[in-house]
């Protein structure tokens, strides 16, 4: 048993990303791309993002068999004594087995120790604040709660759901208790919860000591955690595959929401630290189009790289220009040739090398339906 | 010299397209592409309207260098006895000089012979009515008028030259005298030609006998005809290519209209048969989009292909789907991937291997300013 960091991270890599087709595919999922041109993928900034927190190696990935070679060859720092931090699953089993297993394998490592799950995908352009968060959110962990870092809501959204929180947590300043989670709302009930100052949009970011969390699993999910220690407890063994193969496909599967966060808050064992930064989960093109920077016609543009190069970072490209024409607010984006937009203020358009995708930000949210028409006429090669 | 036939159709092939951009360009102007998805472009399409008229033999097209051969490749029927019926233009003089030299290389071959101008790259649904029409514009010819067909009129377009008709021309039943011919009018003005009845769209066909034509540019332009002459009397010669060099540079550079058509029609040399067939001169992204059949979803798509097989008809091409979703009357083309259009009504989208053009079918006629800009930003690689 080795000596653990602070704080290990996991970051569970998964995903189909069906609203940000066409650059976004079942074989290059968001969490893979470079969406914000800056030369690293989202994937990468989020290492990047939390390394000030976990040290170089509190890092842990989970991913599927289909992602794993590309999330090494994008994170090298992950192989340790051989692809040590970078955990593959056989199958999906959902939110609360990718985690659990994490969590497992770190207790199993180092003894117990504080863990947090964060998203591969999701983009705060000022760490700051969420470094600060999270180091509160480490407080309250250490002190016993499964601690949420809520995000502070900028509108009524109906595409998170929402965490409202109690009392201040005694000896933690900036953290409370969770009164309670809710799941995604409709817009008048959103607008209602804001309009209390005390409900944040739930990002599904969790830290917990692994024993808190194992033993909140032991309770509610008694199964799911037996078998997630007998696959930690080979996973450094040459009986990894074996027992993998035997115990992974009939584990539980169910969302770390359900398992823990809702029971435990009803329990009274769940914090929350409202953040104060801004983040973004980039749903869709429409939100995108917000983080990238108006050009000075007014157009949000990025000049895409689909594929990671050898050092992992995303590979240079030549994109056409992308022109935008009396079409303020537009958002543009290439992999390769040129694209011009006339006279069609705030639309998407995002060209890859076998598709085009047009729509207007207002119907951004509805990409996946052009996802499933595809589907449905038969071309899985475009998915 | 030997027998001409009844009409010999001239078919200056020039033109740069950039309404239709990014499918046409500099390189593949509109005539040599397959713009309705019919298997044959609009060069062969307009071959194949004009061989009932002119027989095998009779089709004479005057095109540029830098297209002289894809026109061969896509007319073989050109080459007879070595390309008698291809003239390439050592660069451009503008119309007159383009149908006066035909018009003088047939009459040096056959003598006196009624010609016919049409362009390249029109489309004419329905040809039974357009045959009607110029047979009886040969007749008018042969009475030794320079005859028109005017085509009926669909709106008050501000997009084309109109021509007024006159008295009924005696003995010629279907042709008028031409009053006048006026230039692109404003809209109130086309409303007000409309509503006279007496007005239809000049598209440029002019039928006239080659010793009429060119003696009314003996009187009009006696330089030019002089030129022509001589290159007409060298061009089946050993000596063309050095007759060219020599004259063709100093050549009027005059569109038919002002060097014929307008001073002639003041004499009341000038002739107009109305036609009454229908008649599109696809000048952009919108005209094609109504000559496109709708698909189930309402929209007008072209899969399309942008170069000619070996055998000179368009490439067979496996676009990838064209969807549109909710988005009723728009125009897709692509020559290559898949186009999804999301909630946009009336957009126009193509795609080709180098671009994507998006714009509203009400800004079509605009898509030059993106032609424009791309030029002055230095890619002439996408004009």
């Amino acid at each position: 048993m080795t000596s653990a960091p602070e704080l290990v991270a996991i970051v569970p890599a998964g995903g189909a990303g069906t609203r940000l087709w066409p650059l976004s595919r079942r074989s290059r999922p968001k969490f893979l791309l470079d969406l914000l041109g800056t030369g690293r993928t989202l994937l990468q900034d989020t290492a990047d993002r939390l390394a000030p927190l976990t040290g170089p190696d509190g890092l842990l990935v989970v991913t599927g068999t289909a992602h794993a070679a590309a999330v090494a060859d994008q994170l090298p720092q992950l192989a340790g004594d051989g692809a040590a931090n970078l955990l593959t699953e056989p199958s999906p089993r959902d939110s609360m087995a990718a985690i659990g297993l994490a969590a497992a394998v770190v207790e199993h490592r180092h003894g117990p120790t504080v863990v947090g799950s964060f998203a591969a995908d999701h983009v705060v352009p000022e760490p700051g604040g969420f470094h600060d968060a999270v180091r509160t959110a480490v407080e309250a962990a250490r002190a016993g709660y499964v601690t949420t870092i809520g995000i502070a809501a900028t509108g009524p959204s109906t595409a998170f759901g929402y965490v409202r929180r109690g009392a201040p947590l005694e000896g933690v300043p900036g953290a409370y208790a969770v009164a309670s989670f809710v799941e995604k709302p409709d817009e008048d009930t959103a607008r209602g919860y804001l309009a209390t100052g005390e409900y944040s949009w739930n990002a599904g970011m969790f830290v917990a000591r692994t024993d808190v969390l194992l033993g909140h699993l032991t309770r509610h999910q008694p199964t799911l955690e037996a078998g997630l220690r007998e696959i930690a407890a080979a996973w450094d063994t040459p009986a990894r595959e074996e027992v993998l193969a035997r115990v992974w496909p009939g584990l539980t599967k169910i969302a770390i929401d359900h398992a823990i966060a809702e029971p435990v808050a009803a329990e009274g064992g769940v914090a929350v630290v409202p953040g104060a930064f801004s983040w973004d989960d980039v749903g869709d093109w429409d939100a995108l189009g917000g983080l990238l920077p108006a050009d000075e016609a007014g157009a949000h543009t990025l000049a895409a790289a689909t594929s990671a190069g050898d050092n992992g970072a995303a590979r240079p490209t030549t994109a056409g220009p992308l022109l935008a024409i009396d079409s303020p607010d537009a958002v543009i984006a290439s992999d390769g040739g040129a694209v011009a937009v006339l006279g069609l203020p705030g639309v998407v358009v995002v060209r890859t090398g076998d598709a085009v995708l047009v729509v207007h930000r207002d119907h951004a949210q509805r990409v996946k339906a052009v996802v499933d028409a595809l589907a449905a006429g038969g071309r899985p090669d475009l998915l």
